[in-house]
């Protein structure tokens, strides 16, 4: 940022009075321009034992598979976002149970927060959206691991599969961190079901980026 | 926005091509600006039977009470951001469980989104940070609660000493509507422990706003 979005002047990088981070400020028009992480929100399209994966048509990750998902906009809530998205992005229809929400993430080395639910296809109709190539359904043996988008994805993906074997679904939070050195991790930072053994147990995984 | 903050050339609103929604466009630099909801975290902070509550000094709602919370930054995770709010709003230290992710509101009406974590407090010492008058441990009792600032903070105190009961905290999320009568209403629209029989309860309860 350079001009204030108000009145055009000049914006001054600093510490507002009472503040402890340096934010973009307009002297002219008194106005302080916060910057906060935004959310991504997308659904985990399910039909019996299968799950829906659009390969991405544009960049980042062109080529790769990944769940339906994007930015989640003024005006709706994060689960209407979610359906909002998975119609966009895989043509598709889904219903939602009362128990939907399912896993979260943090990216605080991006700025974003990703939520996604767990949804079920209303139907067989699905087709690509502007931003997919190809929309298909994956047995849990197929899924091509290797060649998924994002890790928030992928360890979507394998906790519910994993879940599904139990059939209880519980609610993870994760925070994944971006490393100089091209990696990614992901730790595990909150769970719904913990029991006490596990209270103090952290995953970590790193990946290649 | 009238102004582009990268070029300070004047915006356009108008729908770009291949979006649906009209989103401020800068023609001189070829920027588009989105706007998009915010987070605000914060926690319940527990202490044997009681609870920390802020009275706020600043508006909205200043006089009443609240949960420590505020915007989530840019570099933070959301657990962070809420025990950084904790400390700086309630002058606590607080330590977090594996579980500690607890309730979720959509408030698309004001492009918000809350999330609150449990969390417990170190010690006995607090104070009231500068958006704070006064910083009080509450038994359930002795709960204000005619006077609490916001509905997402009324649920979330009133869920977490009715799941106290059983021992039990499953994540939950909610949708928040400001209606056009000043009147609030929230409604469940997620839980992690939903059992068949409750899939298709839905809560919907309204306050004041």
């Amino acid at each position: 940022m350079k001009y204030c979005p108000n009145c055009s002047a000049n914006l001054i990088l600093r510490t507002p009075e009472g503040d402890n981070r340096a934010r973009y400020c307009c002297d002219s028009c008194n106005t302080i321009f916060y910057q906060n992480p935004k959310n991504v929100v997308g659904t985990i399209p399910v039909y019996e034992d299968k799950i829906l994966l659009c390969k991405r048509a544009i960049e980042p990750r062109k080529g790769k598979w990944t769940l339906p998902a994007g930015f989640m906009e003024n005006g709706e809530s994060s689960l209407e976002g979610a359906i909002r998205e998975t119609k966009e992005e895989a043509g598709a229809e889904v219903t939602i149970k009362s128990d939907s929400l399912y896993t979260l993430f943090n990216l605080p080395t991006i700025n974003q927060v990703y939520i996604f639910f767990r949804a079920e296809l209303s139907n067989l109709e699905f087709f690509p959206g502007i931003e997919s190539e190809e929309v298909l359904l994956y047995k849990e043996r197929d899924i091509p691991w290797s060649e998924i988008a994002f890790p928030v994805v992928k360890t979507t993906i394998e906790n519910y599969f994993e879940d599904r074997r139990t059939g209880s679904f519980p609610v993870r939070m994760f925070t994944v961190n971006h490393h100089r050195d091209r990696t990614v991790s992901t730790v595990l930072i909150s769970a719904s079901d913990v029991q006490s053994t596990d209270r103090n147990r952290i995953t970590e995984k790193a990946t290649s980026s």
